[in-house]
């Protein structure tokens, strides 16, 4: 698989993870199965429109691709299907958020370093990707973004992450090994800290 | 009248039937004159915006042509001087933004294609264009925006108008005939869908 | 002292003036110092986001110059340093803001100058971005944004600025005299419209 093909893996992954906490919230506050497609697509797409649109790249992925709308429609149908054996919408919807910030702020910052960024920015932009989603989605549904919650931890393991992978690909150590190992210690930091909040 | 000349009105007509919606708005939030102007700009202007940032193509036209003032302009004059004869804020806001929407859907999903963009980018832009002065409304106004709203039909009329439009213009259809068709079946299904809810 | 130089010189301060709001709202709210930090980010480098990619300059410059990232880094900590002895968030807040407001109307109308804008165009950018921060900073707080408070007198004074600015650097009147009376007369109408309400 190519770099560029991985990148995608990775940024499409993140899509559906983000996708499924929007239909997860849709769900909650009783939107029908529309308004849990569009969610999805606003909360998925939404952070890496942004990170495009700032990056300059011309039209973004997310509209370009049309494979970039199989991961909406695909978190839409889960949670309609489940809908009825889903209990704890708010446990479920922070660890699927929780991974997709995981995997959003790796993409973003190497999406950023692949258009020539430099480090300070790239970091900029994954922390800007990994959250933008998550703050669309709250703004959305008038609530104050969990961002800026005392009690949550959420933009820090972004920024760990992001400065991680800008550090570690810096040093020409960026493989199959240590980028999944970033992820997974950005998704154990939000997940701990909200578990212990 | 050329193709461009066409679209640039069916544009602008568009931005008139969101300001309007937009200064009902701020006549019934009780916003001032300038409040009603600024609302019936964000409204009118703002699908339009987000659209040509996303299409990438250099500075959006509301913002490169004057012209583009015009039609909020007259919509907060309209609704100041109307504003005490105004009985039913909601039900006219409604119409407005289904006129909006009707126009909307297409022009958005036109422009997407001039500018080479795909079909599926093109319905996608179009859906964008059509919701997004409507969502930046109802954000700003701090209300949970109408297309989330699983009583009202609101995206799947732009989305049924968007995908017309594309599939009318590829078959070699789209002439002053089809289009107004197209444009009032979007309105009489969102105001059908609306009022029977 | 460059041209261009001067003109990041007054996006900077603006930057730190709006940042100032944002810590200061954030610390009404209850916000941790991160959050703190991120609304100052929010806020201070909004407006000129939005104006740089309304104006398609490429990567903005908040993101693409790590310089810009200083005043909201002092913003948040000398809102976190005085936070037991300020008193009144709200006339700090508005008094902040309103600096903001005054530098960024200018800022914002030259640099769409400096980019080829027309007149109008440049206006309605300058205006953009000295609404654009606050817009942003009180949308995320789920208040309905004092642009559209019909109390308030927030986008006249912005609209002056802005307006002065284009017609005195067309006449090639704009000076290291003149750009600072703008912004007082803008500062001054601001906090006085605030004070009389």
């Amino acid at each position: 698989m190519s770099f560029a093909a991985g990148l995608q893996a990775l940024d499409l992954l993140g899509v559906f993870f983000f996708a499924v906490s929007g239909s997860l919230l849709a769900a909650r506050k009783g939107f029908d199965v529309i308004g849990s497609l569009l969610l999805a697509c606003l909360v998925g797409m939404g952070g890496g429109v942004v990170r495009d649109v700032i990056l300059a790249v011309g039209i973004p992925s997310a509209f370009n691709d049309p494979v970039y709308l199989i991961p909406p429609v695909l978190a839409a149908a889960l949670v309609y299907v489940l809908f009825n054996s889903v209990q704890r919408y708010t446990s479920l919807l922070t660890l699927f958020d929780a991974a997709g910030l995981a995997l959003f702020c790796i993409s973003g910052t190497l999406k950023a370093i692949t258009y020539g960024a430099n480090p300070v920015t790239a970091v900029l932009l994954g922390v800007t990707t990994a959250v933008g989603g998550g703050v669309l989605r709250d703004i959305t549904a008038n609530e104050v973004p969990s961002l800026f919650n005392a009690r949550e931890i959420y933009a820090l393991p972004a920024f760990v992450g992001a400065a991680l992978t800008a550090l570690v690909w810096n040093l020409g150590w960026f493989t199959i090994v240590t980028g999944p190992a970033i992820a997974a210690l950005v998704f154990v930091f939000r997940v701990v800290a909200w578990r212990r909040h």
